[in-house]
């Protein structure tokens, strides 16, 4: 029986909007120019895309973009649930479909205004249609990403004697990376740890205001298809060494609250142990990342899970240095959710992308491998890209 | 790079609930019973099941089923779009998964209280939450998939001097396989020519109310994993010789009313040739199908797509003695949705595994080969089945 082969599959295209807090048109509208950027990108015309992939959240149906975008008959479709956790499965899904010879190009895409129009961070929005489970957490106040988040990350301070301060230097490389990124919304704008530590409480003692991530309008697009085919395409090859799905047992949307215990993030967990399974390589292979960045706190639990440093030891290994150009792990090098944009991990996906590319406004010299998470207390995915 | 290889993959076990119009219980509840069986079915242990698939409109998320089944860590999920259309689908991404290498055993499922909850039927449920795109069609009275679906096939009837009366065998014969079928609503409850021809009009010259599939409560799971595999497990396999999803240009979702043509069905189309070129076989090697039949009109059309009969044949092929055990086509031997269920499609799939068994309460003889089609007039999905 055929298993996981490594680089059999490539994004071969990435394409997206630019990223705004008011798109000014539709989410149709936006994820139509991403997708037709991406096919551009990759060389190809619309007629040559045979499959279609978003998140369940997603309110763009496949036929709608084939019919805006020119695109003809289409025999791969599916839509991965479970939010921010989708962005890496959608690409995985895409691989599995090319691998398995159901499809020869895939487009994944993600669009949303989710800055002007319906907004995660909204409670009112949160109460106005509150499903049944919510009604646990909803009357203590847990109405919100990064409410449900802090509760979740206060254990892990507890137990490892982590504090708001120990958060900074996510926040600061990332903004760090996106002042020299004429897309993100914080081009030219970084920030000091004073700043950080100034900023107001968002749910104190654990978020502050420059812990959370945006919310952004916007669209991305990625373009999957075999390793082969890729070879014969403008771009560089962003090979897909492993992709991975994965949720644990008791998982949760945001509030798995009912484990045995809240420290860690085991749906990561077991993304990572397929990660490096499938891909043969280990941490210290990545030479860039990009590590889903909602909420601070959770990329210290990521790096951890992910066996970059020991349990509790993160704290210490997330230092300005290491996190950027030059250091051990050069992280969400576009800006990330933080400092580029929120389009729900899709534009962290681009990002390692360009950095195998070459092309990143913070390129990392030689990179051969990078990793990719997706979002996080949630079901979720990932993926481990190498330089084709 | 590996394309299809048919006979990797196999349905390995099936499980269902009863088939009612009032479950009286959770829509979660049907899910995780059907889930249940079908992995009981298959030998297997719910530890072992490391993958979920479902609809998009499935209101049971998977890490829901997979806390109430008992089953761990989760490693393949998606949700396949497009209501009816899916069915198929999910066991195609299944297969698609499987044959990656990204999961062992997935289970499929559909589940929901059709009948007593939200009735698809319900033209005030369509008022009341209208989609912008159904204003084009809903002032005009089109509010239901009975509407739908008749102003399509208006237009196959004029072409091919079709009339209500050729839909009665589809009726007839359904209705005479549910009969001998306990799990069947229309249990030993077959109809005459006489019966279709009085039962009432819904849509005037299209559908009577015998044309119409019922709208039910119930749950329906597939376990689907490797072919290797399921020859070790207790049931004999449905091996995937092919699988297939499709939507062509200007696909919609009941609604394809801009294409050049509203004679055919070019999503069938679509899938037809794919299920035929990966799995060498044409449509005189199916020695049973189950063409899905929520409105009569649509299977004829659908014959036709398939390549049972040329254009405009398909209401000569359509007899009582064609379409039942001995005939040229036994089709929907369970009753298919107008006489067991309507399941969303789902209880087709399990009654072709059941022949493939030789466990069907209308047992084909030797059936070597069966054929499986989901929701018509909507982005779609079939199968080839093999006895393994």
């Amino acid at each position: 029986m055929t298993r996981w082969r490594p680089d059999e599959t490539a994004i071969a295209g990435i394409g997206q909007t630019e990223f705004s807090k008011e798109s000014g048109r539709s989410e149709l509208q936006l994820a139509c120019e991403a997708v037709a950027a991406a096919i551009v990108d990759a060389g190809l015309s619309p007629s040559e895309v045979d499959g279609l992939v978003t998140f369940t959240m997603d309110q763009n149906a496949q036929t709608e973009v084939a019919r805006n975008v020119g695109i003809g008959d289409v025999q791969f479709f599916t839509n991965v649930p479970f939010g921010g956790g989708a962005a890496a499965g959608t690409v995985a899904q895409a691989a599995w479909a090319v691998a398995a010879g159901a499809a020869d190009v895939v487009v994944c895409y993600r669009a949303f205004n989710e800055r002007s129009g319906a907004r995660f961070g909204d409670a009112g929005r949160t109460i106005a249609a509150m499903p049944p489970w919510m009604a646990w957490y909803g009357p203590f106040g847990l109405l919100t990403p990064a409410s449900w988040v802090a509760l979740h990350a206060r254990r892990y301070m507890e137990r490892y004697g982590v504090n708001n301060a120990d958060f900074a230097p996510i926040a600061i490389v990332d903004r760090m990376h996106a002042a020299n990124n004429p897309a993100a919304w914080f081009h030219d704008r970084p920030i000091t740890f004073d700043d950080h530590q100034a900023s107001r409480w968002i749910v104190e003692p654990v978020l502050r205001l420059l812990d959370c991530c945006q919310e952004s309008d916007g669209g991305v697009a990625l373009v999957v298809t075999t390793a082969e085919r890729a070879r014969d395409l403008p771009q560089t090859p962003a090979l897909i060494t492993a992709a991975a799905q994965g949720f644990a047992s008791d998982a949760d949307m945001m509030t798995a609250y009912y484990r045995d215990d809240l420290l860690g993030l085991p749906d990561i967990g077991l993304v990572a142990r397929n990660l490096w399974n499938d891909s043969g390589l280990r941490p210290t292979d990545m030479g860039t990342a990009f590590l889903y960045d909602h909420f601070t706190p959770f990329v210290l639990m990521q790096l951890e899970e992910l066996g970059f440093c020991g349990p509790g030891e993160a704290k210490d290994f997330c230092t300005v240095e290491n996190l950027t150009v030059g250091g051990a792990l050069p992280l969400n090098t576009s800006g990330g959710l933080l400092g580029e944009a929120y389009i729900h991990g899709m534009n962290g996906i681009t990002e390692v992308v360009r950095q195998l590319r070459g092309t990143s406004v913070n390129q990392v010299p030689g990179v051969e491998h990078g990793l990719v998470t997706s979002g996080t207390g949630v079901p979720t995915s990932g993926l481990v890209l190498t330089r084709g």
